[in-house]
């Protein structure tokens, strides 16, 4: 088996960034969805890294997403806002998002931005993380048109929404759960596909709605625990894109000329922690907790017992001294992007 | 199989409302017990109903209750309050909650109230499903002392800290999910233990944590989708429990004397929806997004498309004419209580 060719981070951001601006995006845009990427490059969540470069371009074309996008407050108060992001790139809007939060949160001890019209999230723990860095407790949810399965029913009907929630660490790295709704993810069964390895039963629905093994057939990831999963993710559709009045599941089963096309609403909270409780005592009872949970014997057919990010954290640690992995056929893709618009491919490192 | 007997919600009402009065709750706070315990009984939700009136007399023998609580704000903010409970009973403190919520949000969009050290909270659904009447996108957690597997543990590392989401309807009734982070309830295990029906494999672990299918042995429930489920109620503990810091898995985990005892904290949170978007049309959104999903093809192996909460209103709706039924046995333990303090049992109508 060929090894895939790795590449350092900073490598990756300088190549990411140069496309970026050469497509349209400003080079402070640019910097911003580059880290979000190769952060999830960095923590092993490849399927939302530099490989979403070609989706970027598709979306600039179709107009789904808008690279100097007019993001503007429509709704305010105290602690909570409603915030246009006008088809930007969804790192571009959670950042202007994160800046509200943290002075909302200051102000009112919490902030809530409910952003209206953003594309391609990327990985919502990346911002709820940066949040806990902040020592904010942080909640975030994204709702995407229907791709996943809704309990009951024969075909897609909800989006995979995921959802993640952070909280301060007691070391340098902060707690963070970042999960869909699904029982497999969508690029699960693109990978099961392209590797012709059959889907474990009961985890996936074919075009027409029947349940499958079959890679080739495989279309429709099934809900997590069924009317739990399906539920979640209509939940969240209804609390961030209906209240932002921006409905993806209604539109998409409307006959509207949009209703198949790309478009996300997310939700992202934060809560001022320690105006709430001492940091000291805070730290040192996540410590605890976590200790306690570990100090329980390990199942072996798992063989280790983690705490949510952790896996993803130590990735990074690794992945920032021996480079990022890429694996040939998205360099490949990366190539045709690079020489189109005369850049230079990054230099591996091995 | 002999039926049931059946009992009109009134006459339960009363009932409840007698003993929580004789055994020392003020009449204010029995009656909001009571009305929380039998909203539950009329949803179908059975294992949280007048079921649980023997636990109540169970907790206030052992002071894990507090029928007299001095329950008071000890940390407050513009849209953030810590609600100390003084181990009052859940339906009581949620309440105390949700009036501060609702004046949080009418002042600053969002409310949230983080509830340290409640008792029994209920079923969550009572409190997102009221919040959301008076116009509130609600999301309520409860963190309690481990009882569930964690991921790649053998043993129990977390509660099956439930989660609860609701919102303002587009009819009278909101739409509200309540699900537990387990892939089965504890209720479920127990009775399949008085079935003696084997539990389907990869449900439960036994005392040493093994897995297990056998009834009489199956007594940690196994998370929903394994870190996913696990995780979700790590965090639900980190940030209603040690926010407020009453850290219950840490104490768990601990020497301390009371390492075992009861405990939860709670975290009731409400945005003001309306601020944010326009009624009409966030009504007719919400009917469109349901109404969507239900005309896909039906999964005739499920037989009906529901949202969340429907199943539990057609099932009030119901008995709320047909009476509710009691099995013989919980009526025996009621018969019991209402002996010894001298109480009428309630007449049954069918």
């Amino acid at each position: 088996m060929i090894q895939d060719k790795k590449f350092t981070s900073s490598n990756l951001q300088q190549f990411a960034q140069s496309i970026f601006t050469k497509i349209g995006f400003s080079s402070e845009d640019a910097t911003t969805i580059a880290q979000a990427l190769i952060m999830a490059n960095l923590r092993g969540v490849d399927t939302h890294g530099v490989n979403r470069i070609p989706l970027y371009l598709k979306f600039l074309k179709t107009g789904a997403m808008n690279p100097n996008p007019h993001i503007h407050i429509i709704n305010d108060s105290p602690a909570v806002a409603v915030l246009e992001a006008d088809r930007a790139s969804g790192p571009v809007a959670m950042k202007v998002a994160q800046k509200i939060i943290l002075e909302k949160a200051k102000a009112t001890g919490i902030g809530l931005v409910m952003i209206r019209q953003t594309t391609h999230t990327a990985a919502l723990g990346y911002y709820t993380n940066q949040l806990a860095q902040e020592g904010l407790i942080s909640i975030a949810m994204t709702a995407s048109k229907p791709l996943m399965n809704y309990f009951g029913a024969k075909g897609a009907g909800v989006s995979t929404a995921p959802i993640s929630i952070a909280v301060p660490g007691p070391a340098h790295d902060p707690i963070v759960l970042d999960m869909s709704t699904g029982a497999i993810s969508y690029g699960m069964l693109l990978q099961h596909k392209s590797l012709n390895q059959p889907i474990p039963s009961g985890l996936a629905q074919d075009d027409f709605g029947n349940p499958t093994t079959d890679p080739s057939k495989a279309t429709i990831p099934m809900p997590l625990g069924g009317p739990k999963g399906s539920g979640l993710a209509l939940m969240i559709e209804l609390i961030s894109a209906i209240a932002v009045s921006n409905p993806l599941i209604a539109e998409y089963f409307s006959n509207s000329p949009n209703a198949k096309r790309h478009s996300q609403n997310a939700w992202l909270l934060g809560i001022d922690t320690y105006r709430f409780c001492n940091k000291e005592t805070f730290q040192k009872d996540v410590l605890a907790t976590i200790n306690g949970i570990k100090s329980l014997p390990v199942d072996m057919e798992v063989g280790e017992i983690l705490a949510p990010g952790e896996r993803g954290n130590r990735m990074r640690d690794r992945r920032l001294i021996e480079g990022v992995p890429i694996p040939e056929g998205v360099l490949q893709e990366l190539g045709e992007i690079a020489a189109h618009f005369n850049i230079q491919m990054p230099v591996h490192i091995a």
